[in-house]
């Protein structure tokens, strides 16, 4: 009997916190400052959601616990790393982020800049380590880079930037959110499945429609909780894409036309699982998951 | 007979430029201005002391010359980038860089958070292609992590950051400078000299002698040079140490003494090359002219 997945979505959740712990510098490490608010922006929050598919596509091919792991925790440290960046005053200029001050706003902004560039290297340092053959790590790495870099994230948050107060196409809003929050989820189910195995050229595109399906999900969904959720549900401000007239879903399709959407791009997503049957079964309940929370 | 050194340090300099730029995404490519500034932050400009390490290291153990190109080119991402958050305003504040404005004065802050961190990725993924052997690759990124990081370079800034108008004691100056210039100094010779073969003890411990040498001399003058030359021949703002007293061997040693601590150390380097033979001309030769250089 399988485990229920909300138990297995919360296991992964908690493990994490131990894992990221271990895998981030101790706090009484000098620089102390340095160590301790990378541990602040890494540790107890979020909803690992990328991680999460890190296991669930790990699942899928029998890969070994410890790359599966180590995966996760670069994800999460190269996510969190753009969350402490992605707040500072010269981006989104934000105070609160999980509920806590940002980085910026409990230490300083020139500490906020140190902790997202260690945190990137610790990503690449993280997955570089553990027992994995090095073709496979050296494949995985690169991978990771090409999702964070000017091509991925990076690039994603450059068009964002470029965009504020124009009317973007729907194409080019589609092309910014796939580098920004796409890339690295879609980096998050391929890492998890490449610590199983070499991927064969169809299981690539699987994952990849599979990715492609829930990362636009995951920014429908996040513009319609924007709209619709308070800051305090959020643990981040609410409203503020509508504020600073950042192009939305919500602001392009209307509400209820962003909600079909949401639910077109989850049965899309369970579509691109067939191939692997029951073994992607927590691949599907976390494109649920992503198209029906409420943070 | 060998090159001449100014004649090979000059051939190396003009490579680089074709290298970086071959390595780092075209500027038409979207997004055009991250890509752009990219650029601008590595092309033309900078005297590419750590490439240099990085190809004189080779040369020491035969390594092939793609792998010596990809990492002199990743080593130069990870400093480049680091000047580009080093220069921003909530850390050094510099308008200068290179004798060109900084990338935060020439585009924004965002672009320039931005531009170092995908200069990053860019190294990562750089370093981990070409057809170097897996397991030698994985060695070599982990070991530029590991340099960049929180217990390398970006510690170093860390401890920099938190020492300004402090006396720092000689050991704790030194400790910082170890991080936050020597490690990318080190990791340079040590990953042209791993491009080339898994190093034995001794020749790891000699390479890493003669890197805390540079790296320390390297300090040294630089401090030097920004007491006694001016911000036109730097290429940057000169006498901006003094001003915002943070310690320096000048301030601390003072001019004699600290001239004739880099002449010391530059007798070091050049002592702890002796097991390697003519095979190190160049990395003696780069002793000197960190040692000897005027800008």
């Amino acid at each position: 009997m399988k485990q229920d997945f909300a138990d297995w979505r919360k296991a992964v959740q908690v493990d994490m916190e131990a894992l990221l712990q271990s895998h981030l510098p101790p706090a009484e490490l000098l620089p102390r400052t340095l160590h301790e608010a990378m541990q602040y922006a890494v540790l107890d929050g979020g909803k690992r959601v990328r991680p999460l598919l890190v296991f669930a596509a790990g699942e899928v091919f029998d890969a070994p616990r410890d790359a599966v792991e180590r995966a996760a925790c670069a994800v999460e440290m190269i996510h969190a790393y753009s969350l402490v960046h992605d707040d500072l005053p010269c981006m989104d200029d934000d105070d609160l982020r999980r509920g806590k001050p940002t980085v910026h706003k409990k230490y300083d902004e020139a500490t906020a800049l140190l902790v997202g560039d260690a945190l990137q290297s610790q990503a690449f340092e993280v997955l570089a380590g553990g027992t994995l053959d090095a073709s496979r790590k050296v494949a995985m790495l690169t991978r990771l880079a090409q999702a964070s870099g000017s091509r991925g994230m990076c690039g994603g948050q450059a068009i964002d930037l470029a965009s504020v107060g124009i009317a973007l196409p729907r194409d080019q809003l589609e092309q910014m959110h796939r580098l920004k929050t796409g890339a690295l989820l879609e980096a998050s189910v391929m890492l998890g499945a490449m610590a199983g195995k070499s991927l064969l050229n169809d299981e690539a595109a699987a994952l990849h429609a599979y990715s492609a399906s829930i990362g636009l999900a995951f920014q429908v969904v996040d513009d319609i909780l924007d709209t619709t959720a308070d800051s305090a549900t959020l643990g981040k401000t609410a409203g503020k894409d509508a504020a600073s007239s950042k192009p939305t879903y919500v602001s392009m399709l209307g509400l209820n036309e962003s909600l079909a959407l949401a639910e077109k791009l989850r049965q899309d997503a369970h579509e691109a699982l067939d191939i692997f049957g029951d073994r992607a079964l927590r691949l599907g309940e976390l494109a649920d998951l992503i198209v029906q929370r409420t943070t």
